[in-house]
Parts: C-alpha cells; sequence; structure tokens
C-alpha cells in the first residue's frame, strides 16, 4: 500500500492536469489507526527473524529507508497537499499528515504519537518532522513521549493544524474549497511557493535567499506573471496554462 | 527606492546615536501594498527583453539577489527594529517586517502574502523567513499559498506578530516605548543579545554556544556589566557610552 | 553547584533504575532568581583581572564553555527531564529549563530573561536554545531585548510551556504524573524518542530521517516491542527490563 | 540507459550474492565519450520545444534531477564501486566515475570535464562530487571552465584517481584483484565503512562521530567481528555470512 | 585600496565585456608583501584607542568583516579569476590567491601564511579558505602555525597551484592563455560552472545537486547549447553573445 | 588509557606553559598496533554479553562516545600537537594522529586502517576525520576498505602526513624543533589559528568568515600584536607572556 502511495503522489507530481491535492482518509471512523498491531507482531516492521543483529539492523534499515522514502513522496510531490484529518489518526496518520503541506481536522478528530505504546520510536517522520512543524517544543515532546491522545483544540493552539472544522465533510469542503482557490492561481507561483518554503524551512536564511534568486531567474520568465498582473490591472480573471 | 533604504539601514547599524530603531510606513492607509503592479508590470521585475532565457535568467537573479540585500539590511542592522505595520500590508510588507526583529500590528491590519496573485512566488524573504519565524507550517503555508488576506488575530494566534494594538498611533507608541526602554540599557548587551539569537536560529544548537562563548569573551570585558550590576546592587539608573 | 548539576545528570543518564526525571526548584518562592548579583560582580563571570584583553577573552571563553557543558548535560542526559518552573524565574532559570525536554509552569511563575539588564548577553543557552523551542520569534526577541518580566500566561500563548498549573505543588503532580507514565514505558522507546527529536531539531529532513533509519535498526530488534505489541493485543501490563 | 544503470545499482545494493563491484565501459576505446551530440542536441537534455521559460525550467529540473538520482544509485549502492576508467572519458564519465568509491585509471585515459564545449555546466554530478573528491580546487576549477584533455598523470598528482595502470586490461585484473580483497571481508564492515565515510564527507566531525556511534551500535554485534578476530589469533581465514 | 578592490571586481562580475579575469601584482618584486607593518601597528588594524574592551571589539568586528567583504568580491565576481602570484607573497596574498579561481604561480614566488609573525590569526579570509582549497590538512596547519616560507613546488605537491611558471612573464602569458580559451567559450556554461563548484563545494553532495538542477533548468535554455553543439557537430567555431 | 589521555590533554589544553605539544609512541617499534585483539575479542569493544540488541546498542553506543570524547580531547586541545608516527602505525594510530594538527611520519612507517579486518567499520575517528585530511577520496576508501598496510611514500603523496623523517629520532627532532618555533611565537595568534583553521573546515565559507571576525575582535587587542609588530621593526626577539 506504501509503495502504492508513493507512486501515486510521484505521478500526481508531474500529471499536467493536477495543481492541488486533497488527501483524506476513507470512511468516516479514522484518518488512520495507525500501524495494525496484529499484523505488524508478525511482519518485516520487526525485521528479519535470522542472522545476527547486525545483519537484522541492515535489513531494517534498508525496510525503514524505503517506508521513509515512500511517506516523503508526499512532501516531494510538486502540487499543495492539504490533508484532511478526522476520526482516530493515531501513529502512520502523524508521519503522513506531517508531510502534507496544509492540516486541517475536525472537532472530534483524535491525534496520537502512538508509537511508544508500542515499545519503538516513531521512524518514519513524525519525530523529524514535527519540531520542524510546530513552535512549541515542549509540547511536542510531550505528546511524541507520553502517546496519550489529544484534540483538536490542542493541535490548534500548539500549531499543529492552522484549521479546526466541524467534521469530516465540512473539513473536505473547506478542503476542497481552499484547493480550488489555490489551483485558480499560476501553477508556476503556487509550485515554486510550495518549494521555496520547503526548501528554506531546513537551511540558513542566507542559503534560503540565494536558491530563491536562481529559481525566481527561472520562473519569472512565465507568461503567468504577465497574465497575472494584467488580469489584475483589468479586473478579469485570468487562465494559467498547465504544468 | 531600495538602495536607499538599504543604505539608512547600513548607516543606523553603526551610528553610535542610535540604540533602537522603529520602522513603520508613512500616512494612515498602508505600511505598504506592495508592488505597484501597473509599474512592475513594464519593470526590471519581470526581467530585461532581449537576450536568451539563460541570460535574462542571470540578468533577473542579479537583480533579485541585489533586492534582497536592501531587505537582509535591516536583519544585519546591529541595533533591533521594531516594525509596526498597520493598514495595508501586502507582498513586500512581509518582506520587510519579517527582516525586522520585533513586529507590532493594529486591529484593522489586513496582511496579505500577495505574489502567487500576480504569478510569481515571493523571492524577496518571506518564503525565505517565515518558516523560521512562526511555529505553525500549516498555516505558513496557507497564507503563502493562497494569498488570502488575513487580521492580526489570525497573526498573534500563530505567531507572526507579539502585539496587537488599538490603531496606528497607539502601535507607534507602544513601539516607541519599547525602543526607549531597549535604548535605556547596554546597547553591548542589546546588540549582541540580536546578534545571538539571529545567529543561533539558523544553526545546530552546538554551534550556537561556541559562536556565543567568544562572542561573551569579548563582551563581558565591557564597562556595562559592572555598571548594570552597580545600578542594580545600588537601585540607582546607570548610563551607558555609545556604541 | 553547576558541575555539581551536570555530574548528577551524567550519572542519571546512564542509571539503570532511572527512566524519567522531574527538575524543579527548592522552596515556594523561586525556582532560581538567576545569578547571585553581588556575588557575580567579584567573580569569574566578569573573567580575570590580570592579562591582556585577548588572554581575558580566552580564560572567560574557557568559563562559558564549561558553563554551557553543564547546562547542556541536561539535554544530553538520555531519560526525558521534565521542568517545574514556579516562583521566580530569572535569567540562569530560563537556560536550565530550555535544556530540558518539557516545561510546565505555575500561575504565579514570574518568567525574565533578565541579563540585558546587568549588561550582558544570556550566553548559557537562552539565546540559542530560545529560537528553537518557540514559535513566535518576535515575542522571543521582545522578551530577550526588554528583560521585562511575563507570566505562564504568555508563555503558554507562544509556547514556552506546554502547561500551566494552579501552582507549584500541582504542577510537581502532574509532573510526576507524566514522569510516571513515561516510565511505565519502554525505556527504549522513550529514549529514542528524545535522541531522535533533538537530532532532528537542529538538522534538515533528510538528515533526521537517515539517522532515524539506523537508530531503528538497532532499536526495533528490543524484546520491548514484542512485550508491548502482545501486552496492547492481550491487555495486559508489559514490564519493560531496565535501560 | 540510465535507468536501466539505476535499477542494476539498486539491485546490487541488496542482492546478497554481492560484496564489491569492478565498474569499466566495454571496449577498449572508450570509458564513455559523453553525451553524443548530434542525439542530444535534438532531445530532453535541451528541453522541451513548447511552454513558456518557466514551464521549460520545471521540466528540465525534473529531468535533471532523475537522471542525477540514476548516477547517484551509484553512490548509495551499499556495496563498494572500483572504477575503472580507460581510453577516452568525457564528460558523463566524470560525473559516473566521481559517484564510485575508488579509481584506476590506464596509462593513455584521457579525461575532460567537456560539458562547457556544449555550452553548459555539467548537471549530473562532476561540479559537485569533484571539489569534494580532489585536494587541489585550482586543479579542479581548471579542467572544468577549460574542458582540456588531460592525462593519468595529472589525474594521480592532484587526486581524482589512486591507481594508473598499465593498460584496461591491468587495470581490471587489479580492480579485480582489490574487489577480491575487499570481498574477502566481513560485509558488515566493508559497507558501514562505504557509508561512514559517505556520510562524513558531506558533515562536521562531532556529526560524523554521532553517527558512528549509533551505526556501529547496532554493528558490533555482528557475528563477523568475533570470527574475524578469532580468525586474527588462530591465523585461519574466517568465512563470513552474506548481507 | 580595498574597497576599490571591491568595487572593481563588483564591476568585472556584471560587465558584459568580460569573460576571464586575470590578476597580479604589479612589479616584479612581489604579489604583495601584505601588510605594511609600520603602517598598521598604527592603524585600524589594531582597532580603535578609546572605549572599553567590548567596545573595541565591536568596532574591530565591523572592520573585519567589511574588509573580508572587499576579498569575497573576488570569489562572488561571476567571471572566472586566475590568479598569478610571484616574487613575495605574503599575508594578504593568501588571503586575495584563495578568494580567486585558479592559481599559478613561478618557480621563485616566496609563499608565507605571515599573520603569526605580527601576533594574529590571519582573519581575511586564509584560515577559512585554506582547508577547503588544498587536500593535506596537516601541511595546511603547518604553513599557517610557523609562519614559514615556502616555495612553488611545495605549494604544487600540496594543491595550493595548479601550475608552476618559470618567472612572471611566463606565468601572465600562460593565465593570459588560459583567460582566452576560457573567453572562447560560452559564458553562460563558464559562468555557471565557477557558480556551481563554490556553492558545491560548502555544501553536502545532496544540495549540491538539487541546486545544479533548477540553475540548468534555466540556463540550458540558452542559445549557446544550440549553438556549441552546431559548431561541433559542423567543425566551425561559435561565438556566445555577452553576459 | 584512553581517560588517561583526555585528561592529560584537557590538562595541557589550558596549563599556561604549554605552547605547543609533541605526541608520538613510546619506544622503537610501534606508534601503536592499534587494539590487542585478544582482550578486545573479550572486552567492551563487542559490548556487554547480557540483554536485548537494543539494548546492547545503546550501552556500545554510550562506550564509543565516551572513547571519540577520549579521542577528540587531542583535537579540542587548545595548543597545537604535532604528532610523530613511527614503526607500526595501525587501526588506533590513525584516529589517534588524525586528531592531531600536524603529521609527520618515518622511512619506514608501517600505517594501516586495520578495522575492517577484524570485522568493523572504524569509530573512534579515522572515517569521519580522514575525508577532511586528505584529498584523494579515492584513496582514502581504498585504504579503508582493503585494510592494506601503505609506507610514509603514499601518506605524503595523498596527503595524510606533511613530512617524511629519515627514522623516529629524527621525526623527533623536526617536530620539536617545528615546536619550538610554534613556542616562540604569540600564543594568541597560534591558538587562533589552530581553532579558526578546525571551525572553517566543517563549514561554508561564509560562516568561517563570520566566526573569525568576532574572534579577532577581541584578540586583536592583544599586547602581543603591537610587541610583535615592534619587534619586527626593530629586529628584535619579542617575548609574549603566557595563555
Amino acid at each position: 500500500m506504501w509503495l502504492n502511495l508513493s507512486s501515486i503522489f510521484k505521478k500526481l507530481s508531474t500529471d499536467p492536469n493536477v495543481r492541488a491535492i486533497v488527501l483524506t482518509g476513507a470512511g468516516d471512523r479514522a484518518f488512520t489507526a495507525g500501524l495494525d498491531v496484529q499484523a505488524a507482531s508478525a511482519g518485516p516492521i520487526l525485521g528479519p527473524t535470522t542472522g545476527d543483529p547486525a545483519r537484522k539492523a541492515f535489513s531494517m534499515r534498508r525496510y525503514i529507508l524505503d517506508f521513509q522514502d515512500c511517506i516523503t513522496a508526499i512532501e516531494k510531490c510538486e502540487k499543495p497537499v492539504i490533508c484532511i484529518i478526522h476520526g482516530i489518526a493515531y501513529g502512520l496518520a502523524l508521519d503522513m499528515c506531517l508531510a502534507c503541506d496544509i492540516r486541517f481536522s475536525c472537532k472530534t478528530t483524535q491525534f496520537s504519537v502512538k508509537e511508544v505504546d508500542i515499545g519503538i520510536a516513531a521512524d518514519i517522520g513524525t519525530l523529524t518532522r514535527l519540531p520542524h512543524s510546530v513552535g512549541n517544543h515542549s509540547w511536542a515532546k510531550e505528546i511524541c513521549l507520553s502517546a496519550r491522545v489529544f484534540g483538536s483544540d490542542e493541535a490548534l493552539t500548539h500549531g499543529l493544524v492552522s484549521r479546526v472544522c466541524e467534521d469530516k465533510k465540512g473539513a473536505v469542503e473547506q478542503g476542497l474549497e481552499l484547493a480550488r482557490l489555490i489551483a485558480s492561481k499560476s501553477p508556476v507561483a503556487v509550485q515554486g511557493t510550495k518549494e521555496l518554503i520547503n526548501y528554506s524551512r531546513d537551511r540558513p536564511i542566507a542559503d534560503g535567499l540565494n536558491y530563491t534568486a536562481i529559481w525566481n531567474g527561472a520562473m519569472l520568465q512565465t507568461q503567468d506573471a504577465k497574465d497575472a498582473m494584467m488580469s489584475g490591472i483589468q479586473k478579469k480573471t485570468a487562465t494559467f496554462s498547465k504544468l
């Protein structure tokens, strides 16, 4: 399934018909309840059953890197991804939504960084992306070390989501509305904005500015800038070609 | 105008009579409405009209780097800069206020990272400094990708400003009061504090600590520390010489 | 005293009987009022009284690096550290609590990054760790440059603490309760979670993911994961051996 | 072909029967003469023929990133790769051999970083890896800016290769001999050595040491260390299981 | 003079008539003998004579940063700079030549990192750029810590220069010949090559590759690539327009 | 013994009577033959005998970090360390000499990065410091992956040592002579030079320059600079006070 997710996002990334993506879980009960513990306790997540501990470590490292790559495909997707998190959102739910660009949740969403409860440190992205995504590091460690369930109010207060909606239906509607708004804009501008924020988040200010300068050296040559400016002056709606 | 701004801040940076700076926009209507689109659609922001795309990219990269340098002069200014953001604050308003140290806004301030609406990704600093300035990255991407207007309440909730004042007059007063407070303290301590926070923001903890140690190796030799401590013990007000 | 603090935390770090730590100040009045200015004005913090400025700078740099190392011992302690900040919490209080993992305060806690008031830039960790710990950088600079006292409400709003308790007694109780919860979980999972968040906070996403993969290559081989999963399936409480 | 190369190296990376790899070009004439200019002048390397310059830049960036990934697959291959460079070694030859671990050349090898002669800056890895692979940066820039042909003597003197052999046959023999020697050792030790050097090359000393510590926390648990030590004491040859 | 040097290189950087630069010292005796000690002992290099040590440190830091910027203007110059180092090359000679791209010296050139002999650590670039420019770090420290004079043979062996010429006249001729060769090539390719090597030298491989991809996304759209390829196929000399 | 080595170097680091250090091995036979395999096969290097693989990994990580710290004490020692490597120099010999500043060897020195031969990747510093110390990365990997013995000629050619002496006696003499020369210079200048090179080696050029500026803001205030300049002008020998 994860390889599937990855190949879908790789395809969406360069599909010229796609301008923004809304990601949510099927059904009303859960975004995802995370790992199926029963299945996992037998499966590759705990590694091979033969070999010495070093060989097992190599094997698991390969497995984790592959799994991480699947989730990172969301972050690397050139198009913005809006994540609607509803119902139960445990474990992998956090790994996934933190790789998205924008997070909306519902009044009843129940979050948990559940991994310590199954005896492991989360390794598919939560512990890496969370301290780069929210401002309150005391809270970030509290939820990761305790695995306690928390609601949308905390998620909003401490900066994990930017909007709390009434329910899944409302959240999807707001997500789609935002996606439509983004899709109405120049894809050159939108995709550049995602890339430049992601690049700068990880690097010193000077590096972010320098990368931005060569990026826009190319991107300002787009027809979209002329069309968008003209549409602003003429109070008309511009249409931007695919990317 | 931007070259002018830069040379003013370079001068303020080492002018011994200056201890803190309050920056705001003239008039009541706007901090700045950003780029004058009508002018820009003809001007250098979209690059030269001759040359192949590579030569145009070189030309625009030079232009962007120069423009960024002008805004970065605020960040590099040794003296703290308090920014009062009022009225309309679009586009370059964000680039500018994010290069300042402290941001106050007014109840009626209207912010927008407007650039995607003119078909470009913001390139003068917003996309680089925003993820280093606020804690909620979902919100940061939401406002950059949607270009939607937001008010001071959101700006405060998500960490873009640290104070919302009644109106411009009140905000300037509070800014000046804070500036006077800062100006009453040792400039060695104040300017060191600005530099050490900026340095550490961009680098691993270990590097920040190491830089701090050599910085204060020199700075603790100031007469100000002795005078400030003595003034605390004697309940008198200390006066610190210029820097 | 600081060397003592450091050696205690180094011992706790590898003491197999310890699983979580609650740190607070003795008495009700203060977490710590910071430096004793009277003592400091005579002591090593302002450096030696002989030698040229370069030799003094060397001497003070050595002193600061040693002092920083003492506080960093809290951060490097393998076990999670919950800090209860009550009463007066000035100067070194901030240096110390920012090196802890989780921060709770009380309704009456009074915080101040006091250093500029004694003519120096804080050099034992506050200016380095604060911009990596809270999301609102305008606020972070405001409190560091003004040295103004602020309460738990601001500390919670801007992300310095994750919980405000009624009083010290209540805060210690909540801290101990959280510590007990953490101590009931696999120490392999808990200590890995602390290390991976700290590592990732300082580095690009790609580096955090890569380090996580080799970390868990070893750590998923723990008996704890099997026991924890089985306890979840069987609704029993697992007991995890020491670390 | 490049996608093919990449998938071969991904397969070799985890194929337990493989312990070391020798890479060379078919035939006696050339390792590779680089890009077929005639073909390239029509093909994707110069990008799509439709779209505005920004859309073309997006398209080419995608193409370059994919191409780079193919070559980087050699560097990411867990097994050591010995590269035998013979005959003409222009353009892509440098990109490829710099992604390998060990480089041997022949007396008649002719190297050239040829890209500036076709009007482009090399973008598949040479300009990135060369300054991390050789010590003389004046020479590195001289050969990249001039595109002049140079021989194995210069390559050895300035650190691009570590051995110059008589001819291709001799070089392949020496490469295979070295590969056999490496293959006789513990694959846990060998693959760890490659990974730890690559990791450390790109990062500060402190980070390299830290990563090494957790890596070997797992890897020292290998049976191979015990077997290798015993074989040394008993003067016997150890056999190490696959990885 | 240094401000002058800087403004000259800033002008050369974007002057479309310039494609490559040869830098040497006037006269036969010396590239530069470094600081005029007699003048320096009275001048700004040892800082102001009034103020406490902290204020002096601020003043000198400003002076050093400005001085470094002047020399860094050579490195930031978009056009390649070939440095001919002849005669006496002490102190600032090293700072300057290390900011250039390519270094040629003469049989009689006498180098010395002289600064420790005047009681200071070199601060205008030598200690920063030398470990990024040569491969033998033992040698780099030996010459910096001993201030001993060394000749072109050592400079070539350990990677400080890439060519040793008979005398200044010969070196200038070879420098000009190389400059002419570089000037005959596409300036888009040449200037891109300089920028991409400099960028990659300082950063992890992954960052260098990523920056290269967006750089060439723009630059491959140059007419030069088509002209250069066609000239290769047709065995004609291409002429490239200015940049 | 390693804890001992560390505490000696920590003491030498701040002992005002020490200005330069020559480190070599006792006796004529070996600098060090590395790990005593017989002892090691029973000892802590292969970790504890009880606990699950995760707990063993924690235990070994702690052990490796402590061991690395002992060797890193040489690098962190403020005084320059000249290493004389003679006779057999296997395994830990490389870890140690790479943490020194300057390396001299003898005609008969036999080097080997021996660790892969005992089934492990070197973890006390060799794999981290070697790619930052020599220019030829192909050679660096060749010797680490093959564990083959190599002599001083290769060590000099590829940049591991900067001088090859006739024998241990001669090497020690030359080491002492260099140490005496260094000791005759200003310790402020010498110790600054070591620190600034080490800092810059690991970081981008811009960071190295910035750190240098504040370092020298303090250090140029030394009396030594005035004395050294005056001694140059007056052709007298200056004496510098302790540090």
